[in-house]
């Protein structure tokens, strides 16, 4: 069944999961007051492709018989992986900056578990390859929405897997069975899994020898028996359109994604112990999803610098030196994350016959984005004026009375009126100066992966051999 | 009546003041659900001073018969100012770093207009000094709660007073009677206005000639007819003390104050169309009012680091490089602010009697705050972790079922509990990804002028003439 | 004569052009014990396409009877770009990172030419397309080597060129005759002028209408009457290879070429009272000549960041947390440079038939660059260490008695011997904390314009009105 | 002989001392044509004391009958601390921003010995106190010039001093007689001990149980047998004073001083093989000593703003907004390093007697200066335009027929000269783009310990444990 409408995607979304929100068990999280959003909200992926089902760009033809969501098409060369920055770009756009994560994270996991069992197979004779090859027609043929599990809890962070006081803090195979294998732990902030079909686990981190029990990757339906997904109100509670224009309407819901002895039967696992390649699954994993996080960001920052233009318009500013300089500042800083996207894309590598981002490039590109982000975030504040923080409320817009007093007050340069400035301000707020702005803050420097693990991986890619060596010859360092 | 109870202080707010907040005319500010947070707040500053009415931080008894608040004390000498700041930190940090503002501004303010009336007298013959003291007068021996209305609402901001495209966008002398002057237009972010008993108007900017109109500097009492102050929800309006500990129990209020032809006796008049001095009187007081910026900067900034410290302890990771390279610069960036008001302190300038900070160290410490703010948000966002904006809530923490499934992966680091850890995350995420942490921010980089003010109020004060004849003969320049 | 040999190019700079160099007049570039080495140095490009006439990165062999240096192919599709842009790595590699810029910026400037005489043609009925592609032919065939002259001397840098205290501070027509235009005035820092054959003129900036006399392009031979060119001794001074193994070798010769009522034949002029089209032209060049300056940035920073790892290595720190940083932030800083010239190209615009580079990515990349050079020096020089600058000299090395006094304190770790130490010292010292480092520093921001340049041409080539309509959507702004 | 004359010094030196420079042995250091200028430059610290005696910031008369320089006073309050900030300001401002170095440093070290052998004798019963005082007289009575050797070699900088392949490259005892001790080892960059009388030895860094052998602090005079000082000859090789105002006559000269088992009589012994105490003297000599540093660089950054207004001014920019921006920058990076030593001696702990500057703020100084310095090149750099690395030389200027070429490209505004430009343009050249810009780089982030050192120093003073508390408090942790 491929290219499910919104309206399929939804009602497979009621299937007895357990969803916990605010210390209440969710029903249906479809029609749930804050959950419901977020559902339409990633509904966005279902809708493009099913209303322009012949657009390229959204569906995967090259099959006639079996169209599928082009997030599902695994790419071979450069131009698939421009595509697919090209198609999470526009997702995310049509819905104002706020990227679905709803296939993008599912399909960046399937390729990096491709890679990994194929080497993973050829190495150990396992055969998780075909596993995996499997689960994936599944996903694509089924349309499925899938989340992607990966942070563990971590306890305490100066310790491995199997060194913490709690030996649950990284998910574990606790048994295994003729069947399967039972698995406890717990994931955190998996984005969107509550509005997920599947959820894919993998693991964190590089493991070592005593870590082989936490060495897991499977995946499992959404309404698994013993899996709990505590939804984080965070960043989206807002409720009033006109003063939070963006976080009242849109939402990203994060999880506490819980094992409760969750029982996997075997075609679902596509590792159980194999701890040296952990790390490497992880990576590759990785290696895709940045790719896929600099890709969601050009919407935001196109917003960021639209909105922030658009009220230094509105307050007669645009000529304005330091205005211009902090513009202009905004435009290098979009250029460069999605310039990096495009190279990233131009110099992939492929393995396995799919084509892999360039990590050196794909790194730069976060590190940038996330290093550059809180600037950015300055000089939109104070582009926007103080006023964003210390202005009035929607009801005293609403009132006529207080609206007559304070109107004239509010209006910008000639011809532009209170209302248009003080919708754009709102619209700031909510983007820089909220608890959305905060939660983008934190995004920025955390999401798939803070600042240090970019320096860590580019490090680790990084062969820094030839270039010491050339040094030396410059140097007339002889042998 | 010097040294106001808590009580008395609230007591007296009850006075007829409009205020709106939320739309809705506020019958007692004191009593409303939002606003009464806000003035319990504030009466800290009465609280210390009649808790410890001995204390010479808190009380000046210089004339044993009339002590007085603190903060009324004219500075003389540097140790003043020293002794200044540190009674501003002490309120501030006793507020969980949320200055009062309630005395702090309006005797900045009050300081200026003494030394600039008594220019404005020498040069003119007027004899604006006497009334602004008779006015200090009353505010110390009333013991008085003040604010400071002073940037104007701007509309155009690449024009001048006289030039907007609506009259009243700078608040503006409307015309003269033998009584005194009639004044309109709006007054933009006064800081907890609704919480004082006078509110003392200065001018925004220099003018020039043709904006005599606009040249105009008073105050009136907060219950004066045709003054109106709308009270800004933003950043405080939190309501879960678990989710929120300081957003849902502190406030500074900002409001949107609006003359609608108040009239003001002449008495209480100490500008009205010496556009000449406009200039000069904005300057004086951001020189002290900067300075108390910077002061009261610095609970915040201790508060950012402990709470950065206190978390990474938790993560187990205190003895991580990263970590102690984030929080050594956090203590740099915490000392060169508050080093700078110590500097600011020991080089005042005596004018007209009264020890004015040195405006070049003024600048330089809020300029470096203001500079280094989202830079240290950063680092303590890193250090917090994303699990701060994709957490549970506090109702998860209150449902027995749901905290014993959560527990075990909110605990930290090896006796490390998981409610404590929620705790600080919470702190956090409230101090820097919320509503109040955009307020924040914006706060650092607008309050008492922005960045790009502080840049020309350093260069309007400096004397490059010597360093560039210096430079000139060490390039053998002669001539 | 295509492909000429290094000796046959040594051979064409004899040709009684007039050169100074501190105070004389030089008889000869090539046998100058100064000027000599950078002949030597730019001939780099003509050996190695001497040395492997068959290889397609440095020889065009598309129409097999005319082979050219491939410097001269016109690009037209965004592949030739990236080819044009390994070209210039790699001849800059080949020569430790100092680009010979002798055929680079006068491609750079002829493709230019045909792009904006092409529009000037096609408005105004002029022909000077025609010359341009005849000019062009020339340089190709006669394997010529080209300078571009375009940064006037500028005088007072607040005024426009016809309203300077002095007529000449911009290259401007004297007069016209029948046979062609004179010419006067001088251009500043002309880089490898006086290695080159033909020296192409371009406008430095935008004209308004009285600037007619200021619109000239044309070019001229190196032996032109009437021209000179002031060669500048500065960064490349260095005379001992075991100091400066680099300034001592290598060299980029920035000239002060003078126009002295040069006469212009009109075959050889390109625009002539055109203004309307000088910022055009000197737009256009900008847009190829910085692709071309990010381009040869990449073999520098791979030298600093291989003499980097190479100190750390040496001094037994490459494991040390702070070192692992500087150098991830170093290899960041290579790749978003390099990253954004493959987004260039791939994302260039045909114009007339030749594709351009994309002018924000370039711009980006060039800005990226010049504002991170100075972080990535103090990295260096922090790797490094002090020792760069306060160690011994060549002179104490040579000196048996001195040396074996001082080599037991200069080893590294263990099988690091002092000498090689020395040797990666003196590099780096060389590269970073030298005369040469500070050339290298002044031409990071002010080659191929400055930091504001970039920001300016950015704002000028971006099209902020669809982000703005796209936020005022966002913020519910209608209408 | 208190007040020496500088004729009384310079003689003081020609004592048989064995100095190397450029491989050969220098006879008479104040004859030497490289050496016999940094010898004449550091005697303005004599000239200055020697022509105003009566000047009580340079001659502290305390005791009428003992006059003595003021470099000598011990500080006992804050003021102290103030009035010797003021001095090393004043003789460095007095040598074009080049500080003389043979007192500041030397007396930084005998107050740390002071403090710590207090420590030390009240611990262990020793009597090195005495020792130090006695040293102390001397060197205040004979009004001795004093170098502090302090940075040993260190080899492989991952290892300790005991761990080293070669066991020499950390200054050490090789056996003790009944007499004194015998040393052996190197100290890099000494400043100005080759001018010294006296050559002050303290250990870099805290030791540990097999350490103590390298645990050794002591004074020699500078003609000690076996003592030898290799001169660097980086950064002050210039020879023209109009291409290189300042490096062609100042020096700082930087040696490698080699301890060739030289004997210490145990009267000059302050520390021999006590390993718990090494790290605290050398950490409370760097609390002096990067008060010194920070109080020696005002200068350099006053010539650097002074420069690049003048620059800005003679090219016609002091009006643009991004012109101004810099200058801005630049004020507030000069301000906040000496308001920073201003906080650091306010805020000064008496330590056996001794006032000490406040570390945190001593050590945030030195940050702020060594984080912005390249910044501030940068700034200046951009200011003063690309034409200062690709101008003529002096040779130019002064042929008469070159000069009348080029006069008329390089005058600025209206007003202002070529030659008067040119100098101003080597001038800024010479500070920030030349071997002596490199050096001065490097010696922002070396001298006085690295960035890294400055973060260790502060987090080791700071006590964080009452800000952790605080947050605890304030997000409810109980307990």
């Amino acid at each position: 069944m491929p290219l499910r409408s919104p309206v399929e995607f939804l009602r497979s979304l009621r299937d007895g999961r357990r969803v916990i929100y605010r210390g209440r068990a969710v029903e249906d999280v479809t029609a749930h007051p804050h959950l419901g959003r977020g559902a339409a909200h990633v509904g966005v992926d279902f809708r493009l492709a099913h209303e322009r089902p012949t657009e390229p760009l959204l569906v995967d033809r090259d099959d006639p018989d079996r169209p599928a969501s082009r997030y599902f098409t695994i790419p071979r060369v450069a131009a698939d992986l421009l595509r697919r920055r090209d198609l999470i770009e526009h997702a995310t756009r049509e819905a104002r900056s706020f990227v679905p994560l709803i296939k993008e994270i599912g399909t960046d996991a399937l390729f990096a578990l491709m890679i990994v069992t194929a080497q993973m197979d050829r190495a150990a004779g396992t055969s998780y390859q075909r596993r995996v090859r499997a689960f994936y027609e599944r996903c694509r043929e089924g349309d499925l929405a899938m989340a992607v599990a990966q942070t563990d809890a971590k306890g305490d962070r100066g310790r491995r897997p199997s060194d913490q006081p709690h030996p649950d803090v990284y998910v574990r195979r606790v048994r295994e069975t003729a069947e399967g294998v039972v698995v406890r732990g717990a994931k955190a902030h998996t984005t969107n899994a509550v509005f997920a079909n599947e959820i894919i686990v993998l693991p964190t981190r590089a493991m070592a020898d005593g870590d082989a029990d936490y060495a897991v990757a499977f995946a499992v339906p959404a309404d698994t028996p013993g899996l709990t997904m505590v939804a984080s109100p965070r960043g989206f509670s807002a409720t009033s359109e006109f003063d939070n224009p963006l976080s009242s309407r849109y939402s990203l819901t994060e999880s506490l994604t819980i094992f409760d002895d969750v029982f996997v039967p075997w075609e679902r696992v596509f590792m159980c112990g194999e701890w040296r390649d952990a790390g490497a699954l992880a990576k590759t994993f990785v290696e895709f999803h940045r790719f896929t996080a600099v890709s969601y960001k050009t919407p935001l920052l196109e917003l960021l610098l639209g909105s922030a233009a658009l009220i230094a318009d509105y307050h007669g500013l645009l000529g304005a030196a330091h205005v211009r300089d902090k513009l202009a500042r905004l435009i290098m800083y979009l250029h460069t994350g999605r310039g990096l996207t495009t190279a990233a894309a131009s110099e992939c590598r492929v393995r396995e016959g799919i084509a892999v981002p360039d990590p050196i490039m794909t790194n730069a590109g976060k590190y940038q984005f996330a290093r550059g982000y809180h600037d950015a975030v300055r000089d939109v504040q104070d582009l926007a004026g103080g006023l964003i923080v210390t202005g009035p409320a929607e009801e005293d817009w609403a009132a006529p009375e207080v609206r007559a007093l304070i109107e004239p007050f509010l209006a910008g340069r000639a011809s532009v009126g209170a209302e248009d400035r003080l919708r754009v301000m709102n619209l700031i707020r909510d983007l820089v100066a909220s608890d959305l702005g905060g939660y983008l803050e934190v995004l920025a420097i955390h999401a798939e992966g803070s600042l240090e693990t970019q320096k860590l991986t580019v490090l680790m890619d990084y062969d820094l051999a030839p270039l010491k060596q050339a040094a030396a010859r410059a140097a007339g360092v002889t042998g």
